[in-house]
């Protein structure tokens, strides 16, 4: 195996967006006395998020940046939630709670060690700005922002993963896309990626039923980055 | 001035092409014999990158990566200096001598303190394979890789500079272009980017006619990466 690049799906693998949207969320409206189910509210707004790219996907919609479809989605959310007066400004500060969210315990040092022996890039429907602001924020050390803004396509279009692949000039089979979601895996494979599964049980609580174990062979099945790292020999 | 991302011009800004390549050039080619001038090389190299990139820009042809561009010079380079029967293997590998250039001693120091406070990105007519390479083998820290690639549009061409922006979420006045090339200021000044010139009045060697001193109005002028942090404030 001669593996060259990692690329990462962020949200849910590298970072645990349900909790850090709720806590922040919290923090936003508790002040103003506002009370909800905040990881409800967080779930909430990320089940608005597969439709909204799927809209985009089937050429229903041209392809718009993903801190757009989350600012429609939080509009239906504090709807659904019937909180309301809260100032535009104060919307669009919780809006990129997408760019402030916190990583797993492992990631941050798991990634640190991958980076000596591997590139490490996103591959994630994050746009741009929200990767690079979360990870100057949460510390981490991408050599190289790719996924959906870039290739103008969301994953798991085929578009997405190929144009990333290209741009870093390698072949497929020297790149690894590294997941908690086997649907994301399964595509990057259909692409000629090599794949490593990594276990997130809890990434939608503790009642989660689905990506809980690896449903299909991939390369490597692991528990968390800093056990890809290992297996890999960092 | 709230200045939140730099930009950074790359060849002869932050990476001294002229010597990297003339050495790289010379350590392939002496043990096989072959003699020439090496920074004269290097120099006829460099001569066949504005004209080549001036065809994209004109719409003559469509926009391809730098390392093709590259490679083509290389070819004609090879002929005129009467070298021949390299294997494609190795022309090859001399064309990727472009990802792996020396940087100038005070780029890296001076890149690590203004990470802590700034977004730091390249904006580079280089493509993300060659940025990505050259990052690694360097050191450069960066946090995102933007330019002609990813823009699909070679500098000073508006469009390189403003996908840029956009897709830093930021406004042109919060960022800033870090170039040793008054041209490049000027263009990326032309789109309401902030401007820092560098110095690199040896950039093409010590009898360097252009570039030598900053000729128009900038933020920031400055003699090195290092000097630049500090006028920053790092």
């Amino acid at each position: 195996m001669t593996v060259k690049a990692l690329l990462f799906d962020v949200f849910g693998t590298v970072v645990d967006w349900r909790e850090s949207v709720a806590r922040q969320a919290r923090t936003l409206m508790e002040p103003k006395g506002i009370t909800a189910d905040w990881t409800g509210f967080a779930d909430a707004w990320r089940g608005k998020y597969q439709p909204a790219m799927e809209q985009v996907r089937r050429g229903g919609r041209d392809f718009v940046r993903l801190d757009v479809l989350h600012r429609e989605g939080l509009t239906e959310v504090l709807k659904q939630f019937r909180i309301t007066g809260l100032p535009e400004p104060e919307v669009d500060h919780l809006n990129r709670a997408w760019h402030r969210l916190d990583p797993w315990p492992d990631a941050v040092p798991g990634l640190v060690r991958l980076k000596s022996q591997f590139i490490l890039g996103t591959m994630s429907n994050g746009n741009v700005a929200l990767l690079v602001n979360m990870a100057k924020a949460a510390g981490l050390p991408w050599d190289v922002i790719l996924g959906a803004e870039p290739a103008q396509a969301y994953k798991p279009m085929a578009q997405a993963y190929l144009i990333s692949v290209d741009w870093l000039g390698l072949t497929h089979g020297e790149v690894m896309m590294c997941s908690a979601h086997n649907s994301d895996l399964l595509a990057a494979q259909a692409c000629g990626l090599r794949t490593a599964f990594i276990a997130r049980p809890t990434e939608y609580g503790l009642r989660q039923d689905r990506d809980c174990k690896a449903e299909h062979t991939f390369d490597v099945v692991s528990e968390s980055v800093l056990e890809l790292a290992h297996q890999l020999g960092c």
